[in-house]
């Protein structure tokens, strides 16, 4: 998987991404790579990355957030674009990444959701590896009982 | 790919889909299945998904929208979420489709656009088929050519 | 009164409840139960409700908020969805409660407004409680005094 | 029920909720009485509804929407909301129908949801009528026919 | 003029209006009643302005924000509401206000601007009192040189 | 009353005035004059309005909507501002209009709310003016004819 | 000026620029020019604007509206962007344009503004170009008189 | 370039332009001139902006935000408005400004935008002046460059 941040101040989305990958043994790389302020290194990221593996490209950005729309339209790998807050509640961003033109689709996911990009990652690879597979449902008890748990402590934390 | 539909009045978005299945030579079946109307066939539907063969799942659905939210609970196949407008812009759909909770990502597209959901999907595909690789590529080749083409029409009718 | 929320991070609209139900003398049992995250869980308690003498269900949740619609189509006791604001001003929420499908209805109270919501559910079960009834006119009696102090109150700063 | 109209012109979202009153047996009055313009009537209504029979008040109403929350001040009956659509998506009567003040709920359906209200008061009113329970078990099992009927439809239409 | 406040907690909207009245020597009387929690005194209160010398009311409230609404409906004195941010911008009170229905009208100011209501309050007052006239060509102009004073202050701090 | 318009395509909204002034005796004068396109004309128009008789300005105007607020700074003369709706639902009307600075009041009536903008003018005329409160009372009870009309209407149309 | 347009579909917004071009003898050049799907033309068309004599840039582009940025990204040239409204009221193209990323401006107009795109275009190259200052100024005039015109007009046809 | 704020409350998004300006050589004034507050002082600053050397405008504004529009109506010269937040997420002051009336244009920025604004500023001088334009070269050679470090420090902190 390769990460890119419209900007390094979008480091804190791109964080939560990390455990997700490490419980997955999923590999992946960071990079800082605005799509108005350096487009052609851009372009060679993402020309070069079939060749080094990327399966999947994870865009995030805030604001007007082209970021993920750039790399939708310069590769056929599937982009995933995570909107960033930045007051105007994502929501300028959410539809700057959603309401790609016909031809050149992004996945979007919810606004500041660092962590479900990797999930909805590790589960598009997931399609061609079969361990992935089993450790997403193993993945999925384990988010029940957590959800349990919570259930418990509620529970007990009311009836005080 | 499987597509479901949260209910019959949006087929207009699913019959976008038939002509890029087709074009990719992408197998797809169809079925109308609420979340809420009849959930017991929806959880068959998408337990006996993998067995089928299906690799994606396309969920359309309008107003609250939860269709693609319960597939991505059911279900760890990457989940593609189509919200459709009807009387909100379709923002209320977006946002319901958009916004998952941890752990239970759904890939947005845009407001209407069944044909990206499913071109979503055949890229989602090619990180494991390189035949469908090339013909994205391809594909882009056409939409460049189009929009060249357009351009030509562009000029001719503002100089009328 | 079943209570049901998504997360344990409601938990403060949850808490709002409380006092509603000890001053109407109202039996409430809460759970967290995502209905993406533990499925199966939520199902069962939903349909051994009527037997534990359940009549009305309120769920809570934020973001794309699918609870209170899941409930309203696995029971067909009246649901009460409360929104939570989670960095969207709670109308992600709200419109995912609100706008449901024909046949499934979710009765929507305002964002974060657990209070009410527990005040509606006391309404609900006064149609068939008189004792219900004669002290929801003593709570609007309290309310209206209280206004009266208030009103009070503010004349005193006012003047000062 | 008793299901009370600002304005005549939102008859169409009142003549909805006949066919579901006709089906479950509920006997329903119905009345154009604003708000703003006939207060006096309105507050004899609801002033004589428990004495007539009436056990759930249906609002419906456009813009500015006070109806449901004048009627809800004025009953301790569950009083649902129906925002009406003019203009502005109902987003302005959605929002004065659910952020109602604490103390005095109102039970928000979707924008223009007549059927979802009659619906709604039909399973309030079967917390103490287990025949209207068991109609209501049957409703949903048509439901999930009709959505059945539909996949069938669908798929021979997608296949032409 | 009569200033009325649907809770308590919108007690700094109205504190922004006694140096207005202050300043203009015109009379107010403040008095917090919801429009849903004590609408009897509402009445009573609105019945007895004119006798009172009452010539506008401002009508402050948040949320659904009836209040404004309800006044206008219950006198045919201009009535001035103040919509007030509570977690949803204030647009939920500025539609719940500004959006009435053919026949009663209310006169919204921005969010929040109890000083500007109160001003409104003068300036309506002022078509039947001369001096009240003046008054306003004064203030205006101490709008205008605080406006000066502050463009100097600028230029020193943009110098620094 | 003067009626200003900031572009002839909201003559529509101009129109419902007409009959609303004609009822209750008014004299008002109309004037397309865009604060932008005509500002010299404009400042003309309301200097000479307090000798002219006039005692209330109503401006017209959509989009980004100045007219109203220009008017309130160049008169203290009460300005009633009427958002028009041009094709973002006359939302950036009615904050363009109700958001004022501090210091310069415009009373927003509803989007596209012409007649309600009239009768809130007749109703400020009427705070030096018995003869109008009465005839205002009078229209009051006419409207509440009206609805009760309605009622029967919609008792019968229901009844078919 | 070189106006480029994301689709063919944008082509009425397009055709309202080009009277204000000839009216002000204005050269431009228009050409279709998806961001996405031909990014290699559009870079061409950018690197060659300064040699071909461009000094402004307009993009026109609907939904996520990416192209402004793209071009303001791709050159030093002043870009106009024109958001264009496609079923979401066109905010998501206004605020895909206008909320542009640090160092990278992009100066949007109003949605579907052609015409005011053509003529900032215009305002742009007066600062270097005398002639079209005063062109300018008889364009105000024109507007001012063609105000008045309408103004005489509605004082007719609301008197008939 | 004159750069006119409606409040000192915004002297912070001006304070953003001061680097700019200085890094560029471009004179800039500022002052705080509020179109409703002091009208008068406004014409005099535009009419002799011309005579002054102003080429270009940078109007800031927050809620109704009229300045912008107020300046471009009152002068040919380019006029860039920044909107302001003041607790409406600078939404209404976003539309108060790009949403103009046709033939008077106002070139709209982002929200808070005072960098972008000013360097907006420079991109229109510098299509008269070369210097300018080898500056805004190396300048955006400076934005990448400084993408490229902030890219090396996300790889450091997220391998940490």
């Amino acid at each position: 998987v390769l990460v890119l941040l419209g900007s390094i101040s979008d480091k804190d989305v791109a964080a939560q991404m990390t455990p997700v990958f490490e419980e997955f043994g999923v590999r992946a790389s960071f990079a800082v790579c605005s799509a108005h302020r350096d487009h052609e290194r851009l372009m060679k990221l993402l020309d070069g990355a079939p060749a080094a593996g990327v399966k999947v490209v994870i865009a995030v950005a805030g604001k007007a957030a082209h970021l993920p729309g750039v790399c939708a339209a310069a590769s056929t790998l599937p982009v995933i674009g995570v909107p960033v807050e930045s007051g105007m509640l994502g929501l300028d961003a959410l539809l700057s990444i959603a309401q790609m033109p016909p031809g050149i689709p992004v996945a979007s996911v919810g606004v500041g959701a660092g962590r479900n990009a990797a999930l909805l990652a590790v589960q598009i690879l997931s399609i061609a590896d079969e361990g992935l597979r089993s450790q997403l449902a193993d993945f999925r008890v384990k988010l029940r009982e957590s959800n349990r748990a919570d259930s418990e402590k509620l529970n007990q934390e009311l009836a005080h």
